[in-house]
């Protein structure tokens, strides 16, 4: 059953982002980031003359590969050579820079195999088989509520995940899709030995900063090569991708294999609402005024700089899709949209007495919103303990780490199964720099929000600060701490509870002191809002599955996923048409010597010997949400054209639903990313690696 | 005619704020700023047994003043002795500060009163008289429209105001009242010499700083004495305000004259819609940004918090109101109930035949925000080139002053006719400090702004930056302006357009550049926004006149009012019950010795002198809002029971509504006042004149 909502786009207010996005639950143009185990093959056919077979798409899916900190990545040679963007490695770019050696600002080229130099903390996944176990985990929830419901959960997760075996090198993650109408059980090769090869200057990576992110045209060089090792040798990768002789043209099918991170077009209005109401008002002033203070912490000195500029990037990215989120959801016409698409849903639920036991739940959800608000700042701002800070984070994974792992394997929180352990253990031990001074900005920022929020006579306030300032409590924890030692992590994380106990350090001491409470909310919040919203929406995905059958693409939930589209310009916000590609000349043409639109010397001393005609960036129709950086752009020879690094501005309301006319991915073009490995850079070795890949 | 709607309070979100508003078009409870010609004195003698007297009201009115910077304040002595809250005079006490005296840090006290400083920029306005001039003014632009009808309007200002004369001691504003329903001639006599007596520490006048801001229980001593001076000499003040002896009881009638900045308590359903989907979801996170800059700045050093502390404070004060509105247009019952209001009166409007001229109005005004939202951006960007920063500032209206004052007065931007060039060239000429550093991290902002929200592309963009960072550029002009010395900004002012033509410093030149885009934006706002959404909104006044009558107080406009209410407590967004009074003691019991609820040595030597039983501060249920700061609390008597500096939280969503059962506005109580004064800062002097001026 097909439902086109026309949209005839002559929305309210919005003045940048005018969204008319096609809402429908059946196939839409090129809409969809679809699982492997359910590609519309024959849709992709029908429309492209293409119909990719199970061995094409066995290959690709083979051939991609999930960087777990929330990239998307490829292998590019037999010999393990992976692909990615610049943004993806930039952290392990940083860790290996030192106060006398900026590799973030000057770039990084292994001459030999032997200059390749490991990532402290990176892991790559590649997926080698999808189960299904729906009936098993549906089965085990079946009749359970609130609490018991999670336990449930987590104790069948942790015993399906367990099921693969101890092998640290193998990865098995139950994968919840359709918000729980589906669960599959996904099994990774893990690779942890993962060097860096290449990375460009940051200029140039990411040219045109924060005002050109997220917009095309665009000029960005967002590259870094990484390669698997194991035991000390490069891995020998059966599947790789090989590289496109003649690139793309427009209009050409292209796919994009990778890993989007999350997307929302399946909650309900009640959800969306919640979402535009609550979340999006309090979360984006408060990411503003850290992006604020990391602005002017940039500002100090060089090293300031050095230590904080990818946190400022990654904030300002987080912000700037915060805020096209907000605009979508805060468009009349595409709100009423989504709520005419759940009335439709809806009457047709109620219209079919087999589905009679699913008509109650969008209530049920709207129900559930009005507890959520009740608990929502208390959980949110309690959420951030374990983020805000790698000291305070780490402390509290100890503190965790020495409890849990005295539980059986089953009735541990899901972070630290045996399975989840392994990650835990590695991240812990990372010889990854931390920053002190950074540190205490990011713990005083924390504190300070959790007085704002929680009030300055909330009872965890006083037992927080007692008679400290949010300042004065975050000098003191980082100046004390030893945690940034990674050996003092080790040894505390090997000692278990009794050295927990016996340790003296002021973060330690602190994460025993408030993890009682941040757990209660915690779970208080899994049982009051997460259980009944995960009933309510499994029995929402039936009645979808119901009416309008399986071939539908489930949210996003950074697995991996395949979406089709083909290389496409759009009309820009004044109706302008932007054509698909940018040039190399164009980038010279709009680099104008200051930040951040400078280019880094290596670029300007080559320019001469550059084809500037070449294509640099490209936009296309595939439909990719964030999670999506460092994906392969892949033709219908599974050949590369391109590495997605970002989307259009029409792409941020693409979390609520895919715009066919505006929505585009945009991708560096696999001509100038050679050209500029070969010319500007004159990595030979890697150069040679790529070419002699190919068959 | 009494349109009481109920108000259920079952909102649907909003988990702090829990607004539930009196909507009535007619008096409602305590609701409504009243100017001092249409005040409800017998509706106040029904409901409290007390009804003010004209002459009653002529004094109250004539012994409370304005400070043009956005405050209230009341004569206390009649030697001239002026009450405000301290964070109303702070500017001037940074202003007197050095790095080597923080007087804002350690407060001020004048000894005799040789030692009363002058406060370098400051206006003090005391209303003498109302005129009406509506047919006037109606008249003049009567079937004008765009910018023919600005223009009308202001050059129907400049004669109204100019008919007041040329002496600089009185100063004439053409008021707007009920959105053009009402026009009035405000006659003020003004005092520029405005010294400053008393100032506490910050840390007590601000005691609790942002997590108790718009917060009660309370405690603060927000108080911050002045004197007005006329050649020399403390100012002879006829009528003044005097201490009460007893201050007031729970339930006792009290009334506040102040000055509330603004409402939009008559807006259209479209223009709140507005104000909540584009206007705060924009302004919020800019705020936010700037004050994480601010945030950072001030950690740098002892200097830099004292030249940053104060913008901080009222960065933080915006952004908490900015929410709390924000807060209130999100709650759909409060959004649901200005809808239901609207939709009666436009149906009133419609059944009556007589009211035929007024019936589109509202759809009018809903076709502006259209318009508006095409342009907001751009204008609400380029405006801030004028307020961002005080050297740009200053460069901006030397450029303009220079080209104003070489028309006709009755041509003339507003802000540049005889009568405003009074307080122009007062504050060019005041020799406020100038800090750059702050300067410069100001103007980054402001030109990092206007890239990202214009957009790189932008020609007005590229003709602002060149080849410079937003950073270059600010810090380019910064340091090679010289308009921070007062006696350059005078020369220039005094030299007009020639010397203006002549300078070479980069600050002017800039301004110069940008003027005539950042006027021509303004311009097209004011012609198709401003313009039509007069016109239509005086319809809908008049409307309003002959379906209520006009017994309705008009939305704030930052001129005299007089609120009435009652000394009373509330109930909290948990349910418990707040007591109207808090004591001295509370103060000591809730300082911890850590910011900002740390008490400075002064109170704590005190201590034991002080009654710590005595009220410290108190809630009322007057209707006011920002503006009203330093407004005297008063009794029937018309005698001082308090100070008042704040609301409580729920009367943030006053701006749009009041909410009779919780919105309460906060004060000092004059009890702890003279407490302090007398116990803690032994300011004998002045408590004897404030004793000495009682009958």
């Amino acid at each position: 059953m097909k439902n086109n909502f026309q949209c005839s786009c002559n929305n309210f207010f919005a003045p940048l982002l005018v969204l008319c996005l096609s809402l429908s639950t059946a196939v839409q143009a090129d809409e969809g980031m679809w699982t492997f185990d359910n590609f519309p093959a024959k849709t992709v056919g029908t429309k492209y003359g293409f119909t990719p077979s199970q061995a094409w798409l066995n290959h690709i899916r083979s051939a991609s590969l999930r960087i777990a900190g929330g990239c998307s990545a490829s292998f590019i040679s037999p010999q393990g050579l992976v692909m990615t963007n610049h943004h993806c490695v930039v952290e392990c770019v940083e860790q290996l820079s030192t106060a006398h050696r900026n590799l973030v600002d000057n770039g990084f080229m292994a001459k030999t195999a032997a200059d390749e130099r490991k990532c402290p903390a990176f892991e790559l996944d590649q997926l080698i088989e999808i189960r299904d176990v729906t009936g098993e985990v549906q089965g085990a929830l079946a009749g359970k509520t609130g609490d018991a419901a999670n336990k449930a959960l987590f104790a069948k997760r942790a015993e399906l995940e367990q099921s693969c075996g101890s092998d640290p090198t193998v990865r098995c993650d139950l994968v919840t899709l359709y918000h729980g109408g589906v669960y599959d059980l996904y099994r990774y090769k893990r690779y942890n030995d993962v060097r860096l090869v290449f990375a460009p200057e940051f200029a140039v990576a990411q040219f045109g900063g924060d005002p050109d992110n997220f917009n095309f045209p665009r000029y960005d060089f967002d590259i870094g090569l990484l390669r698997a090792y194991e035991s000390d040798k490069p891995v020998a990768t059966a599947d790789y991708l090989e590289w496109s002789d003649n690139g793309s043209q427009d209009g050409d099918l292209v796919f994009v294999s990778g890993n989007p991170g999350g997307t929302a077009r399946e909650l309900t209005v009640s959800q969306l609402a919640f979402l535009r109401d609550i979340v999006l008002p309090s979360s984006l002033p408060e990411i503003s005024e850290y992006r604020g203070q990391l602005e002017q912490f940039v500002t100090r000195g060089a090293e300031q700089a050095r230590e904080a500029n990818q946190d400022l990037f990654f904030t300002e990215n987080d912000f700037k899709g915060g805020l096209g989120r907000h605009q979508a959801l805060l468009d009349p016409q595409f709100f009423a949209q989504k709520q005419q698409e759940e009335q439709k849903l809806r009457s047709a639920t109620a219209a079919d007495a087999k589905l009679a036991a699913y008509v109650s739940a969008w209530d049920e959800i709207a129900q559930v919103q009005r507890q959520r608000a009740q608990l929502f700042t208390r959980h949110s701002t309690l959420s951030n303990f374990s983020f805000q800070s790698r000291l305070l984070g780490a402390a509290i994974t100890l503190v965790r780490a020495a409890a849990e792992r005295r539980k059986p394997n089953r009735e541990r929180l899901p972070e630290y199964t045996d399975q989840s352990l392994v990650a835990v253990q590695q991240e812990l031990s990372a010889a990854v720099p931390i920053y002190k001074d950074l540190e205490e900005l990011n713990l005083a920022f924390l504190f300070t929000v959790t007085q704002r929020d929680l009030g300055a006579d909330d009872p965890f306030v006083h037992k927080l600060l007692g008679n400290e300032s949010p300042q004065q409590l975050a000098r003191r924890l980082v100046s004390g701490t030893q945690l940034d030692d990674p050996k003092i992590r080790e040894l505390l994380y090997n000692g278990g509870q009794s050295a927990l106990s016996a340790s003296r350090d002021p973060m330690i001491r602190f994460a025993v002191s408030v993890n009682d409470e941040l757990l209660e909310v915690r779970k208080g919040y899994e049982a009051k809002v997460d259980a009944p919203t995960r009933a309510a929406a499994e029995r929402i995905a039936k009645a979808r599955f119901a009416v309008y059958g399986t071939s539908v693409d489930p949210d996003a939930t950074f697995t991996a996923r395949l979406s089709y589209g083909s290389v496409k310009g759009f009309e820009d916000a004044a109706g302008k048409f932007v054509p698909p590609y940018t040039n190399v000349g164009g980038l010279f043409n709009r680099a104008n010597g200051a930040p951040p639109f400078r280019l880094p010397e290596s670029w300007l001393r080559a320019k001469g010997a550059l084809n500037l005609s070449l294509p640099m960036n490209l936009s296309t129709t595939n439909d990719i949400i964030g999670g999506n950086s460092g994906s392969p752009l892949i033709d219908r020879q599974g050949k590369i054209v391109g590495l997605i690094f970002d989307g259009n501005i029409f792409s941020l309301g693409g979390d609520y639903g895919y715009d066919t006319a505006k929505n585009r991915s945009v991708a560096v073009d696999s001509r100038a990313l050679l050209e500029g490995l070969d010319k500007v850079y004159h990595v030979d070795r890697i150069v040679s690696e790529i070419m002699a890949a190919r068959h």
